[in-house]
């Protein structure tokens, strides 16, 4: 088969019965931004929707990726297809993830039940936000029953991966990231699940404490009360019991009408995404680049105010 | 004065008099996405471009207010005008900076030659991208000799910060954001100038060794050569060598022709993110709304691929 025009419909295909290899080619045309992908959206539009979508942030050094790790472990346990994306959104100058802490994740690279994934943006237009929705979907039609999707590095913005997960789990542990930086961060606003990870630690029960309180006193927009799961993901102590509340949100997004509109509100999201994304490539391609260029020469030199220059630009 | 219908002229007249209620009515406008912001705009574009834009950022924990208050001080004591913004993007769900580490920011307060402001996104279109140039701008219109941007809290892209600056200084202290964390954030590509605070602290010189290895190993697309300034804003010492190596750099920018590429880039991103922000707001507005909620739904649905619905949004 030649690696520069691959058949779609036979790649999506064999994706969708399980062939490991198959699933890296299509995300890795989503990382690439392949001029196929149109197509292999098309084709794998009517089987996605299925998986549930769970994210997991929080701080440096509260063990994501560990966490992950012992959440591929005991969704497998019961027997769940998993997929794994560990997204970098702060790394678009490097032009890749660096892998370090997935390593760790290679407990699990050889069972056939589960796709671990790092991605980066590449530096093309639109990054994580306009691939991250589409690798999902690939996963999710791939027959995957969950799909975690982690980010890795500091300096994203956590927000993102609410926007894109059914679930979001906001990591904390003693010792990282206390109350106040998290607060700061925003992410007591976003989760669904928190986890006081490290829970052998000293003050773990304190952090617990202080999420509670903390979480009681975020007036949420729903009538979910997020549950505080205590783990110790490096011995699997926990995990059960997040896995539990995982699945209770998601009995409970169903139920209450809710799974459905954060999906529609995801799509929302995405559809926009490529719409600008496309509108861009558009504006600094051949032809439109020399365009905005004299525009954007033009407000720097102070002729123009940036408004005028944005309309010239739509118009 | 009507707080809803300002006169612009008057005031765009008054904030480049100097006189702070001005400046600061200005940058809310900016803040608030005020309708009269066009007129603002194209009134303070002839008198913007002079200010020496630099961005200040780091972990958490390093010392970001401080060092940013003793850069203001050494920079008072050189008879130079200056502005602080304190942008926080990583909360756009609070609608507001927490302002805690900004108290400290009052030894300046009733300095007429210096204009402090935190800004929040306020969760409007295009977010802090949309909204901090157009911030800078007012302060340099107003006769700022140098802008500091320094982001508050953790979450946020170091990486916009640097977008936004003739000058990206990043800030790393012993044992706050290790070597490896900082390294995956991408923070070592960044900066111009790379400063290593609370430099009286054991492991400092080690910080500072690293740095300057990994600044060495790290291709840049330009011939400049990022000093390393030991500081303890704390006291004082060392800022007026980070003042040093910030007009060094400003100097080099202005003879190597890339404060004009610098600023020309900055336009095209400012341009982009309002364009981009005029067509979600057609799209998310009334009439539009509706439009893209039916694409969504057919996209979550399965319906439809987001990339089809893109076309048609656009369309």
């Amino acid at each position: 088969m030649s690696r520069q025009r691959p058949d779609v419909g036979d790649l999506v295909e064999r994706a969708r019965g399980g062939e490991p290899r198959a699933v890296a080619r299509l995300v890795s045309m989503v990382e690439d931004a392949s001029p196929q992908l149109r197509e292999v959206m098309t084709a794998l539009a009517p089987y996605a929707g299925r998986a549930h979508v769970v994210g997991l942030t929080g701080p440096p050094g509260v063990g994501k990726s560990t966490s992950t790790n012992a959440l591929v472990g005991a969704l497998r346990a019961r027997d769940l297809r998993v997929g794994v994306l560990a997204v970098d959104p702060s790394s678009p100058f490097s032009g890749g993830a660096l892998l370090g802490d997935r390593i760790r994740m290679s407990d699990h690279a050889l069972d056939p039940g589960v796709y671990i994934r790092s991605m980066a943006s590449r530096g093309h237009l639109g990054g994580l936000a306009w691939s991250t929705p589409q690798a999902i979907r690939v996963l999710d039609a791939a027959g995957c029953d969950v799909v975690l999707v982690e980010t890795v590095g500091v300096g994203q913005s956590e927000v993102e991966v609410a926007g894109l997960a059914d679930t979001t789990v906001v990591l904390l542990a003693p010792g990282a990231g206390d109350g106040v930086q998290a607060a700061k961060a925003g992410i007591l606003e976003i989760g669904d699940v928190y986890v006081v990870n490290k829970a052998d630690r000293e003050g773990a029960e304190q952090v617990r404490r202080e999420l509670r309180t903390m979480v009681g006193l975020t007036a949420r927009a729903d009538d979910w009360k997020p549950p505080v799961v205590l783990t110790v993901a490096a011995s699997g102590q926990g995990v059960d019991d997040l896995v539990e509340a995982l699945q209770g949100h998601r009995s409970w997004l169903g139920e209450s009408g809710r799974l459905a509109q954060r999906r529609a509100r995801r799509a929302r999201d995405e559809v926009e995404a490529i719409a600008v994304a496309a509108l861009r490539s558009r504006w600094e391609g051949v032809g439109g680049h020399a365009d905005l260029d004299r525009l954007a020469s033009g407000v720097a030199a102070g002729e123009l105010d940036p408004y005028t220059a944005a309309d010239r630009l739509i118009g």
